[in-house]
């Protein structure tokens, strides 16, 4: 018996229609600094999303669950609406994604950690210290001339992420499994031999070949003063999530600077769109030029983020009034509908992600227009959309364009 | 394979971090009296909560589901996370706690109720002439005495609880199974007997124990004038629900007057904190001087929902306000994490539980202010937590107290 999921419902009822939007500013959600005082959305000069905001429905978004402070991988799954709890992805797919590492079919991808040892191989300090970036890049490139080959018939990849981060990639034929992790997660112990448990042969088999390959690798580090040990963690393959274009009848392009977002967008099956630049109005020129090739655009900017985990409120607010500049533009292309909205929250005043659900803004010619006359996270709980969960937002981008038939007579 | 659940989600994800006092004035939910009247909390005169609505983040919170009409036990299930609707609490354990019974793992216990039956046994009174308390007493005293020790190996609890209503309790190894009742539901029918629906060998076993009970039970009833016979309902065991501090990684305390609410608290496996008075300024007294041994303190108010089912509007007004004064008392712990809010609404004008949402407010220092300055019914609605799932309020809680890690790289 086959489950009938929102999925199916999407299959079922999409047809032609207009174009859709979803821009999406990275961590959009802030607080007020002090009491009293306004949010970085709230304090920015936004004349373009106040009018979309005035002409079309608002809500606040709930990323993953109520209370949870979402990763940047699962908040955009949901925004393309994946329910990240039921489609769950390994951290290893991410950690791959994150660096833009093309992961194939058959590739297992495992996040790995430099570390320190004692003489008898019982790990001392599981970040090796904190090692550098350039002493990871350096390790790495050991490890690729040392381990490479050793595993014959498969491809062997280890890259460098941050500090005492790779990702390891094997890949091959037959690769597979449920497999454990080398991590003891605490000094003192001894790694743990990867294991298998889906009870699979292919996931035997696998856990044998990881295991040749740490044991290759840290005999490799042996001679390393500090990074002479390693484990793995999450290693995963692209769980082969039923893919976006074909649930809803899209053609749809992602318009991305960082490596993780244009990953994401490919995981589901998104054509990533190359341009040159890095700044929103580098991603808006990329929109309009491949504005006749798509139906769905999905556009990140990333800096609002990364201000908010600065703790800089102001250039946060900065960043927000260059979005608002760029609007005449994406709305001069005639969309049928355009979002704007956030992954999650980032408040400067937190520094780092956060749970607060995420000021959202639906703008169509076919929009209710609520009471709602400006775009802030206050003002948002007042809207048609009330706060809701972000995998709902699709269906409702969907239906504003025109694309989904009537369900039933 | 196991389905990932909530549950999960908080036993990966939690971390140390702050208290959370979550603060149940039992039935707060009301209605104005007359068209364009007041809420009894909207009339209570309440600066304190006013000001933590107008610093913190409100909503409406649905108990079980949107029309549903809640028991105190359910209710209060869900607030502490649980969905009463899948984890069901079989009646005979919840009659069980609500007279201060400490159920054991070994322990089966019953919905009583005396009823009387004509010469063949055919019942003619469901609750035998409602006959009074005292009467009720003095019949379960006569039923322990003649049927404590009918079953060899057992041990066998009569308890009074209300009116016609007692409750069962058979203590002893291999009790168990999907147990019917012997209540035929109207009256001119025979009682039925008790059969097991679970197919084990320990249902059967147990069926027949508490068949033979039953006999004796109505065999030492024969010569009662209306109370000579009895029925017994909601056959059941504590379910062994998974245990609140192990989901969310906290030390938990009950604050509570009345034996319900203590038995809720303690079937999810918080500590029952036991102190001197029954006011809710001793309550806070019990707060203070356990507030170093816990992390997460439920405190329960009872007679919020006593005056409501009065239909007593001042004196529950007034009861609201008794705990307002005693707000400042809470703030001065410092917890990270402070909610407002009923297991349910208790209209003084319906006098009796009601299924409308109930106003709740999460106070901390992370939360997001929204636009609402006081603590009520209709301004709730503006809230940034929307009309929520009471089940959803714990994860907000954790979140707001600083405890539970990112979800996701």
């Amino acid at each position: 018996m086959s489950i009938f999921t929102e999925f199916d419902l999407m299959r079922d009822l999409h047809q032609a229609g207009d174009k859709i939007v979803l821009l999406v500013m990275d961590g959009l959600g802030g607080l007020p600094m002090e009491a009293g005082g306004l949010t970085e959305l709230e304090a920015a000069n936004t004349p373009n999303l106040d009018r979309l905001a005035a002409q079309g429905t608002v809500g606040l978004s709930t990323p993953i669950r109520e209370g949870i402070e979402p990763g940047s991988g699962p908040a955009h799954l949901s925004l393309f609406s994946y329910d990240p709890v039921r489609y769950e992805i390994g951290r290893g797919v991410l950690e791959a994604l994150g660096i833009g590492f093309k992961l194939g079919p058959d590739d297992l991808a495992a996040r790995g950690n430099f570390a320190s040892a004692d003489a008898d191989g019982v790990i001392t300090d599981r970040r090796a210290g904190r090692i550098s970036t350039e002493e990871c890049i350096r390790l790495c490139e050991k490890l690729q001339a040392a381990t490479g080959d050793v595993l014959p018939g498969y491809e062997v990849f280890v890259e460098p992420v941050k500090e005492h981060r790779f990702v390891l990639v094997i890949r091959g034929k037959g690769l597979g499994g449920d497999l454990t992790e080398t991590d003891p997660l605490q000094t003192g112990k001894l790694p743990l031999p990867v294991t298998d448990e889906s009870g699979s042969a292919e996931g035997v088999q696998t856990a044998a070949l990881v295991n040749q390959w740490v044991e290759k690798a840290r005999a490799a580090l042996a001679d390393e003063e500090r990074a002479n040990s390693l484990n793995l963690r999450g290693l995963a393959k692209d769980p082969g999530l039923p893919r976006f274009p074909e649930i809803y009848g899209l053609r749809a392009g992602a318009i991305a600077v960082y490596p993780m977002y244009k990953g994401v967008a490919q995981l589901v099956g998104m054509d990533v769109i190359e341009f040159e630049g890095d700044r929103p109005n580098h991603e808006i020129d990329a929109l309009e030029e491949n504005w006749d090739a798509y139906d769905f655009f999905f556009i990140h900017v990333k800096k609002t983020d990364s201000y908010g985990e600065d703790g800089n409120f102001d250039a946060k607010v900065h960043e927000i009034e260059v979005v608002d500049e760029l609007i005449p533009r994406i709305l001069a292309l005639e969309p049928g509908a355009l979002i704007v909205t956030g992954d999650h929250s980032t408040p400067a005043k937190l520094r780092k992600h956060s749970w607060h659900p995420v000021p959202t803004l639906l703008w169509s010619p076919r929009a209710m227009p609520d009471h709602v006359q400006s775009f802030g996270e206050r003002v948002c709980a007042g809207g048609h959309m009330g706060v809701f969960h972000a995998t709902n937002l699709m269906p409702q981008a969907m239906a504003h364009a025109g694309r989904l038939k009537r369900y039933g007579a």
